[in-house]
């Protein structure tokens, strides 16, 4: 039990690891291509969702059934009956290891992947939990700097939005942590400022970093512009969210002032930060970065499930 | 992108497309018989189902795992957790295109099929859209049809019910106009009349109908009954509910004055309009009609992603 | 028809029936520890959960897949749209019949299984109908005592908690009431005592009983202790809950003073009448049991579809 593979958080990864598995998931683009693999034919693959994610629930199933695998899961904690009837996270997680090879969790709580992964026989993938971190959202959103540029080390990175509350900013962080040389402005209006832990991190690690509420000033110097949302319930007053907000909106007018090769990011689902006239320029990465989601979780499940049965 | 094959409504069928899936379908009966074939293994199919519709989702399901693919989806619009957080249905569809092979969709506004269609870099079918259409039931009804009698050209189809809402009858109108001196009589309390666009659409075709609310007048003359629910909250009272509804309920004493011949559908599922007393009878198509939906599924499957990936 | 095998109950067993099945379910441990099989590979199971038991589902879901087949289903009554337009359960079960090869039904409702079985053109098993059977789970509890053991004949088995409304209970006597020599001790507090058709049923079988209240009193002479959840609104006040359902608390005061080989089962979920303090007690089998569950229903999903198609 003790060898067990388990996905658990973006700070678990060396900077190795992590060129391995991007190395891993290009491979799997090419698997996709032709027509999948049976690989893990026989294996099962739960999901097990404490909380709706639809896009982050298909990704994975997705990944399951193109390496061959089979699925079982639930989609709404409130439907788990047995939680319902008192049942702990750790029981869920002691009979459900009987039924499947590997786990894929999301949860409200922080800290349930590594309680989960505690008591768990199989392998266990945080798919989220609550606050605390989506290691797979980080890992493909790096895979996407680096299949996008060949590389990480020396880029220039602005995270933009909600920085507080924004989970997938402080997972993508510890990930670049791994990267020599590289920039990361993190761009929010001033009541949703990167918290001090993540500064405390990068600082550990030797990472540069800039705080600012003015994307406009780095906007043609940035390689990559990593876009998020930002929540009304987080301000004070409609009024105060919508100056806060506007002031980030990626349209045509943005676009033109960043650099030629500069990238647009966004984990996706957006409202209205990214507007549909940035779709067709070349620039526009997000909807490549989802589908990257696919080969990530991918070569992530070969890694815990192991490539050959027979 | 262009050459994609889509089902979006029963009007882009010509006779010729028609009769070649019917004959597929007709295949597809006895590759099921014999155990169902892998053609198409490694596939996967997304559900997503904005709305709920059990019945078709698992014929659907039923029908990729017949054919050796692979399902993911989602039945509940509301626990998409993109949608609540304000994706369009493009962005949506966009992301799910990299997931998989075939999107079926059910939505609760009518052209949301076309909208995914637009936006999808894979096959779309329209598993019904609001009061738009649904085509494939359409398809399955008019094979029901042409299975039971061997043809459809020159027969007597009666439609009965609520045809102004109940838009199975729409698409079935416009499947049926493909084809030679069908005539048809569309059965109704005044208050849902079949529309005037259907009545157009079948003159501009050249297609033979009656309109009337006598169904017994018309009983003895009829080739197919096509019956359907009448909901109550059309109606201004319960009276004129029951009123309406009880001229149409199909029963031994109507079956009685049916023709030898005559066959009984109902795109199910039904609540009293058909007694059960008729269900042993030989002339009672309509749980066959339920089973044919999953062949002329896997014919439209093996038409969007084509027969062979090897 | 008439040669379909469903699982409706639990009293449908004979002992050379029961002695195979557990035989089976021994088999197919190995078959699962080697990687599981593809024998029911195209075959289709339909889960068909009119009430969410998300643990059940998922044990007989896995159990497919490991057998190499594939599952449609639906997990919540209150979304099978035909039920909500008043389709009656034996027309759900007609046309779902054309889509699989083999139903898994809850349901609220006793008798529902048996309603299903009598209209289905393909085998039925049992998940649960109401306050009547959950025969697959009364088949692990019992192939469980079988493994631990080697055989059951001549065990003393205590069955604890609330055992009016605790329908395993029921269940799994019926099936002890096959074997020689056993010994029940029917161990609750006086407002939830064993009903007396299930008492009537073990005299007719000639099985041996005993009704107490007292678990201290006999915990020294069992074989097998099954431990059951109380559940509050049984009581007419909190306190009353409270004084009878803390007299049946498994901990590790009361493992003391259980035989060395006496086993502890659950069907679970748990909420207390076990501490998490018995968990790593050699003795505590109720994990394991959870996992048999998976086996039990591998091997009759096997018997109903017959393990070779080809």
């Amino acid at each position: 039990m003790s060898e067990l593979y388990h996905v658990l958080g973006a700070k678990q990864f060396t900077k190795d690891e992590l060129e391995q598995l991007f190395d891993n998931a290009m491979e799997m683009e090419k698997v996709v291509a032709s027509g999948g693999t049976r690989a893990q034919e026989g294996r099962i693959m739960t999901t097990l969702f404490f909380e709706a994610s639809t896009r982050t629930r298909l990704s994975f199933e997705s990944a399951m059934h193109r390496l061959g695998g089979s699925v079982i899961g639930t989609e709404n904690a409130a439907q788990f009956s047995s939680a319902i009837k008192g049942e702990t996270l750790e029981d869920t997680i002691r009979i459900v290891s009987g039924y499947s090879d590997v786990i894929v969790m999301r949860h409200t709580d922080i800290g349930a992947a590594k309680r989960a992964a505690k008591v768990a026989s199989i392998p266990v993938i945080n798919a989220g939990d609550g606050a605390g971190e989506h290691p797979t959202q980080a890992l493909l959103d790096a895979y996407t700097i680096r299949k996008e540029f060949g590389y990480i080390d020396g880029l220039k990175i602005a995270m933009v939005g909600d920085l507080t509350y924004g989970r997938t900013v402080h997972s993508l962080s510890y990930i670049l942590a791994n990267y020599q040389n590289v920039m990361i402005y993190y761009i929010s209006p001033d009541n949703v400022r990167i918290p001090d832990n993540v500064k405390r991190y990068m600082d550990e690690k030797g990472i540069r970093y800039v705080e600012t509420d003015d994307l406009d000033a780095v906007a043609g110097s940035i390689d990559v512009l990593y876009q998020t949302r930002i929540q009304k319930e987080r301000f004070p007053s409609v009024e105060e969210y919508e100056k806060a907000s506007g002031k980030y909106i990626v349209d045509g007018e943005l676009m033109s002032r960043l650099g030629k090769q500069t990238i647009v990011l966004h984990p996706l689902p957006r409202a209205g930060e990214i507007t549909e006239e940035v779709d067709d320029d070349p620039r526009a990465a997000y909807f490549h970065q989802a589908v990257n989601g696919l080969y990530i979780r991918m070569a992530l499940v070969n890694k815990c499930l192991g490539e050959a049965r027979k």
